[in-house]
């Protein structure tokens, strides 16, 4: 059993997050909430994904999983308003989805979760440095880089954030002191990676606030933020790139 | 003789209404107005179109016929300001149409209204089922139904009007009771339509308040409303496709 | 050496308004300003332009001469927001330029200005006619020539000045006396151009106030405006069509 109802676009802006990963996913659902993980085809991002119970307005559930075609859910929230409610109900003799938006019905089926890849196990990472920073700043430091390279380098030296991208001749360096971050834990941090995931994943940074960065020396970044007004949460966990200077 | 000044928003709202039909019309100009009558190229959708000298700030004809093609007169509109008037004059010896507007001065050669396809007959239908509806409405329940399938379906059961879309394997459903409609006339009414002419049709219906739709059992649906703050009129008709449910 | 600082708005225009004529040009640095004469690849067009020390929010400059590729420029600045100072400064040993913009640092490697075709001679006209206009005016009408012809015919006649572009079939034509333009010195003019490179050359007017033409009978045009609030100057000389009528 699934029923609830939530928010049109706070609905919108979690799938599109993950959407940056995968475009079929399982949804495990159970009476606290709904919670994704999910690799990359490449496996080279990885999406942790937790929307609480109280990120609805309406919401009951049994335990079971439902996977989902996200881009038929983006479709259809794309004609919803803002301010819309979604009341989704799983009809589960049939198999289908049953969405209430805006007046429109919606009936999806959904896809037998066996068919979609298995849950991926998520790696204990001891990763030392951690930067808490804007969103924004972020998004645009990543779309500097891109104009240069196709990699950015990111690291932690003594009290300074920093990220580097190197192009053939040109290259873009943004540094930020502890005064310029929200949060600094030093360590020994310094690790490069593919601006193509990079791009995808600080898209939904945009309009958040606070995004954490935990680093280390050629391992994977997490960059972690809450979503649904702290409801939720998004993690997702980069592995590097091995030519790091 | 042909003389008329009109808003230039309400031109290109007007002309981007008829040339959801086609591209090359006859206009059948009056003392008392401009008229038109189109088929698509495929047969499918005809479009009635009526504007009235009150809609023009000035306005003084003779009978006659002229040939528009309406891509140049949208182009030109295209650098028209909305609140520019564009004034109009036929030279009739040079078949040259002159249309000034915002300091610019046109001359466009007008077409031989006899190498434009003849105005078509209106057939005379009985469609027993009426549903007055905000435009807006019937562009969100068309815009969803993109999104599923190829071809919407409409009718009235009972006092509901509903349109559904069906694929392969998902569907979506608007049902509007008498309450969420500004009139309904009950009747007999369901019939299947491309969704490739309606995306069409419905799109200058978005700022419309009351869309008239006239319906009946495998038949045509007439769609109907108001342009030039009431001083014109367009009607689409829409033939069904006959795998109708 | 060169040291400077600027508005990023301001200087995004002024990239944007030599950019219209090629992409890689010599930069011509001296202590009281930049300046920069190009020549499109067709010899079509020449951009002249001057950038006065008083644009600056911080200047200082030895004589030198640095290539730049302004592609790479405006990518930059478009992380930029308008309100951002630009900060630029030479590396001569290395050849780079620093340019540090929100936050963002980046060395860009300057280009070998012998490797850039070099500066044109301004050739010495005699143009008859001085048109004043605003910018707006003028891009409206090239605009609406483009929709007719691929070229458009700019003169003086009388007290008035006229830009009419001539189809196979339409035509359009903007008049302006004396009293709907800012200055107008009659003379014999009467010149072909083509749009696509007016075009071009019109984008950045139309935030401009005055743009001054300068005509003469199937002579070049010279199409001279302001930027930076006074401090800087840009001239296009843009060469006539034979067919003139």
């Amino acid at each position: 059993m699934f029923k609830a109802a939530i928010n049109a676009e706070l609905l919108k802006d979690s799938i599109a997050a993950l959407a940056v990963i995968v475009d079929e996913v399982r949804f495990k659902i159970n009476p606290e909430g709904i919670s994704v993980k999910a690799v990359d085809p490449a496996n080279v991002a990885m999406g942790i994904f937790e929307l609480g119970s109280a990120a609805f307005e309406e919401y009951s559930a049994d335990e079971c999983e439902i996977g989902i075609d996200l881009n038929k859910i983006t479709d259809l929230l794309g004609i919803a308003e803002k301010t819309d409610t979604v009341r989704m109900e799983l009809e589960e003799k049939s198999q289908k989805l049953l969405i209430d938006v805006g007046g429109l019905s919606y009936t999806l089926s959904i896809l037998d979760p066996s068919t979609i890849r298995a849950e991926p196990r998520v790696p204990q990472l001891e990763l030392p440095a951690k930067v808490v920073m804007n969103g924004a700043d972020l998004r645009r430091a990543v779309k500097a880089a891109e104009k240069i390279s196709d990699h950015l380098l990111m690291g932690v030296s003594g009290d300074t954030f920093y990220m580097e991208a190197k192009g053939d001749t040109d290259q873009v360096r943004l540094e930020m002191g502890r005064d310029q971050l929200i949060d600094l834990k030093s360590g020994d941090a310094c690790s490069l990676f593919s601006l193509d995931y990079l791009t995808d994943i600080v898209k939904p940074t945009n309009k958040v606030n606070e995004v954490v960065l935990s680093l280390g020396r050629d391992f994977p970044v997490l960059i972690d933020f809450e979503i649904a007004n702290g409801a939720g949460r998004i993690s997702y966990l980069l592995a590097p790139r091995i030519e790091s200077d």
